[in-house]
């Protein structure tokens, strides 16, 4: 089943016009939700940040947020879909090509659900990265259909057998291909500043509220790759892949190479949160 | 009439899935051709470029570059149309949405014509512009579907009131938001070097050409913004503007604030390209 615009359809009834600039243009901006238990988990934080993200490229929402929210309820409930994702974007509308934006233009909202485990393994054992510099462009805060540096990144962590890609300008790491990343160092978490050099993570978000019920003092500072290898844990946050560890960068140990304490603690609180706000501990 | 991978079909038999990298991550590459008596103008060098850019992503295109010429004629042949432009992207095709590679994808090729006038007014009297820092990431000589900081460049040159953007990073000139910028200053032309900073432009090599002709210096050097409103002239080069004059920048006139007396001489050979290359002169 597609949201599409404001009818759920089948997935084969929707076609994209050829002139939506989504598709000329990657002009539109997306979320994706966690579905545990059949319920959204942080819902308003992302319906937050898709607005903002919209408005920040000043694009206007199909409908009003309210029934935003209840479309998507209406979707998690046909979809049946009990563990997993929904991601939505919005594009424009649809004009013939011209850069500026178009005078008249409705835009085209899709949304759907899809079954997806937790990514038990990498939370369990860790994941390897390498560093790879960072050369998206410079408003990283806005969630927008502009991936491709994201989608080579995360190819080149594939081809060179690792699971994710550190991205750093000059040295200073800013975030994962997907996640945000975070060190932990003197018993303290550090991670980079919520500016336009990275997505301000909404899991991120989660961590910073559960670190402060542990009294683990969180320092939103840059960091550089000397200084994530020389931490005693690192861990990545994000909306699918929740606290995983990393255990491995540029093929160096991070602490021990396994999982540290700090990181394993956020992973208990994390999962007592999920169930916190969708009435059952996750599988 | 639309080109759509391999048949030439009526622009409303063409839909595009939901699930097509182009949509979801702007993972492609275009081209804008120019057409000029029917003629395709640069015609080598422009399906040059989109090889490059192709490759720099790792995208395979559906079919030889033969191939392509030959459906690209006919395609020309099926629009009727003689003056305008013709548009040609190409996306790594569709899958279910993971950032990386799909293991199995045939990419999506669409192509269409459309009529469209010289700008003349412009390329007579000249056109404006305000300085815009420039967003963007950092691999701008691939041309690329992701567009959306360009889309909003253009959107702010409308928003106050002028044609165009001249994009800078930290007060260095790059190029426009469509278009390369050269300046006139000693009687010699320069223009930001062909990196990773600005698109590699045909138009930019055409002058090239004409201005050894002319025994006219080129330097490849990057410019300030002081150094651009100091300059005796100034002009965008691009593939639908072709040569045409900047007289004002951020309010203030560029030499006289009339089109100067190089870029006119650059215009005139520049049309006479248009009629070796096609067989006649532009209208």
């Amino acid at each position: 089943m597609i949201l599409y615009n404001d009818a759920i359809l089948e997935r084969n009834e929707v076609a994209v016009s050829p002139e939506d600039r989504g598709y000329y243009f990657g002009d539109g901006v997306y979320e994706v939700f966690r579905l545990y238990n059949g319920r959204l988990f942080e819902p308003e934080a992302h319906k937050e940040r898709l607005l903002r993200s919209a408005r920040e490229i000043r694009l206007s929402l199909p409908y009003s947020a309210d029934k935003l929210t209840r479309r998507l309820d209406d979707l998690v409930q046909a979809s049946g879909v009990t563990e997993g994702t929904l991601y939505l974007q919005i594009t424009r509308g649809c004009a013939p090509r011209a850069h500026g934006f178009p005078a008249e233009c409705t835009p085209v909202l899709m949304a759907y659900c899809t079954e997806a485990a937790r990514p038990a393994a990498g939370m369990e054992r860790g994941i390897t990265a390498v560093t790879v510099p960072d050369i998206r462009w410079l408003r990283c805060d806005i969630k927008s259909l502009n991936l491709l540096p994201n989608v080579l990144a995360k190819q080149e962590a594939a081809d060179r057998g690792v699971n994710e890609v550190v991205l750093h300008r000059n040295g200073t790491v800013t975030e994962c291909s997907a996640s945000n990343l975070m060190i932990v160092r003197d018993g303290a978490i550090r991670t980079h500043p919520a500016n336009n050099l990275i997505l301000h993570g909404i899991t991120r978000k989660v961590v910073f509220r559960l670190a402060q019920e542990l009294a683990l003092p969180v320092e939103e500072e840059p960091f550089s790759i000397e200084e994530l290898l020389a931490a005693e844990e690192a861990f990545v946050t994000g909306t699918t892949v929740e606290v995983t560890p990393v255990i491995e960068v540029d093929g160096r140990r991070i602490g021990n190479g396994r999982p540290g304490p700090v990181t394993r603690l956020l992973q208990e609180r994390f999962v007592q949160e999920i169930a916190r706000q969708t009435g059952r501990l996750p599988n």
